[in-house]
């Protein structure tokens, strides 16, 4: 059994060479934060980026600020700091809109790449969102739609599938799958790999081009701590750029938008994934966000990920045994977040939030864990780790007030 | 020729009732905004509002905003308050996303309620997203794309006619059409009415709910103040919601969403409209803007309008004989602003710009000015005027400054 303890958890964080980026978030006090994973912290500089967003740009240079404060380029600046975090060189990778209207995009534009054949395979442990859009571009493109888990894809991949959608890792039990891998097999079968690296970007490293991605999409209020609904982003490479047919043909992806003709002509590059007017307030804060990223490499923030997470399993494993950790305990195929079953997980994750350890609960009987390596150390995780302890071994989680089921987690 | 001076404006201005509403709003010194037609400006509410969506709601409460601050419900809520704006019964507007979007949503879910039908009629003049997305959904459902001006749709419209697309307002020209009319035309021949009412909301009284309009979307940044690329929204009637077939199935918009279904099951109501994860902190600053119409009757909002737009008419019957008026003169049909013709339009407008006086510019030769009633006065627009003229009469818009095109205007 590994050595686990709150000596080891300073000794840790004494070597930890990230430590200094949590001074770069503005946390709560008394709060110890496992959902980074689903939003993430407010870094400090925010606030005053934001109001100054809305003090000075809009409010005291209104419309002038298209040009004059950058708003125009906007997107493609943020698209291209994401980029960064998830190996996309520049000018391939647009800011803007919902993960969903993104998902929609790429795998119409990714369908209409492959015309003659007929067959969209999805994850069918992913997100639902990402389900979702799969069955309505199967029925509006009038494809097959298969669900399959990424580890048994080549079952029934085959000569007549045109894409194949996955998320990097799986959102409930944290697997991180092998992306190049996959990749190559999907490229095999000469069909199109689309990534949705909502779970991975910011706090694992990816190498969308090296791996010969052919579109990507996240979300960035997760890792990349953009704040609640921060806009999303797509990923086309270059060589697919000016062959990408994108259904959602806003005026802002218009070759000459500002000539404001009848008829819709793509822009050449990535400019085409714009879609409307962007989200300009949600995106400043976003912008703002990514400078807690300025200096830090993602190898760094992965040794750390996996050495939380890592600690976290140690911990399970020596004092929570009734406790089973879902999530591969193999380096290589563990995202940035732990999932627990037990059969009250819901009541559990209440119980932690009443005493200030923020986590969140999957259905039917998951409690989810993220593990944010820029603000989380492991003391951090060890406080939280005793709190679980004397939360089920003191039965404290059959508390009434922690059954009642809220709307949202 | 109607009398116009300094004196009636100053006479106009001591009688509006809508006058103590631009206490509302933080503008600018030395600035003449003649372009919230475009973005509206800042309401004093936001900043404050903002900075506590920032700080204290993400930073503080993190993910426990989503029930304990209600960012939840926030799509409905402000759906709902627009709603109230233009004519819409609570529970049939919901807030997010870009126009571009919601109105592929609009146009895929009107043609579904149309399947023997195989023609989309478009506003030829409209604004250019919207024949954009026309243009794709035709596409994509396999439909006939024709476009037409609204008072010539009677001359296209027929019982192949699924759906017809029109903007409230002419963006280009002002011109307000006839949407009882035009919707009872659509109705006779068995179609289905979609309304962008982006420059109508906000400006002019609009009764979707009376009209029977069949859906309708608008922006949120124009006369509603919403902020730089404030979140859209989509109004479906309660008659149409639980049939409506939507294309983009985030999972915001499941029936069950927290039950993670793999399948997409649309929720009843509008909360079907939902998309993804919605742009929070831009909704916030929307919200907050919204409450600058409190207590504000849209009647006295359009009176309002006319006569700012008929003094500015008035203004250039006098004093501008050179320059042609390409907006309704009637009353009935005209929006919230005016659109004046002259060669030189692009360097007059940065010329104005140059003085503090923001307008904008539609290409090939418009000079696009808008009157946002509830922070300008008349005084204003003669100020305004009074430069126009000089700008004009001086050949000030001739220096080679104000020649070069930028990006944006």
């Amino acid at each position: 059994m590994a050595d686990v303890s709150r000596e080891l958890a300073h000794h840790l964080d004494a070597r930890d060479p990230l430590a200094a980026v949590k001074d770069r978030f503005t946390l709560p006090d008394k709060v110890i934060y496992l959902d980074g994973n689903s939003l993430g912290a407010l870094p400090a500089g925010v606030p005053d980026a934001v109001d100054d967003a809305v003090r000075r740009q809009w409010g005291g240079d209104l419309i002038t600020s298209w040009n004059g404060n950058g708003w125009w380029t906007l997107p493609g600046r943020v698209g291209d700091r994401i980029g960064r975090l998830v190996g996309a060189a520049p000018g391939q990778v647009m800011c803007g809109d919902s993960t969903s209207v993104q998902l929609f995009q790429a795998l119409v534009a990714l369908a209409r790449l492959r015309p003659n054949r007929h067959t969209l395979i999805t994850d069918g442990g992913g997100f639902p969102t990402d389900q979702y859009l799969a069955e309505s571009v199967a029925r509006m493109l009038d494809l097959r739609l298969l669900r399959i888990s990424p580890d048994a894809l080549d079952t029934v991949i085959g000569d007549d599938t045109a894409v194949v959608a996955i998320g990097g890792v799986d959102y409930r039990t944290g697997e991180l799958w092998d992306a190049p891998e996959l990749t190559s097999l999907i490229h095999r079968h000469g069909a199109l790999a689309l990534w949705d690296l909502a779970h991975v970007a910011g706090v694992a490293p990816f190498d969308l081009d090296g791996i010969g991605a052919d579109a990507a999409v996240g979300c960035s209020y997760k890792y990349l701590n953009g704040g609640p609904g921060a806009p999303a982003w797509i990923y086309l490479p270059t060589r697919h750029q000016n062959a990408a047919d994108l259904p959602l043909t806003g005026w802002h992806g218009h070759a000459t938008p500002f000539d404001l003709d009848d008829s819709f002509t793509p822009a050449v590059g990535i400019e085409r994934a714009r879609i409307g007017t962007p989200h300009v307030l949600s995106m400043l804060a976003l912008e703002a966000a990514l400078d807690v990223f300025d200096g830090v490499d993602m190898v760094d923030v992965r040794a750390k990920s996996l050495q939380l997470t890592q600690f976290a399993i140690d911990y399970v494993d020596a004092f929570l045994p009734d406790v089973e950790v879902v999530t591969p305990r193999q380096d290589a195929r563990r995202g940035g977040q732990i999932a627990l079953r037990h059969r009250e997980a819901y009541a559990i994750v209440q119980a932690l939030i009443a005493r200030g350890v923020i986590g969140d609960f999957r259905a039917p009987d998951l409690v989810r864990l993220g593990f944010a390596p820029l603000y989380l150390g492991f003391a951090d995780v060890w406080d939280a780790f005793e709190h679980l302890r004397d939360v089920i071994e003191s039965g404290a989680y059959r508390d009434p007030a922690f059954a009642t089921r809220r709307t949202v987690t």
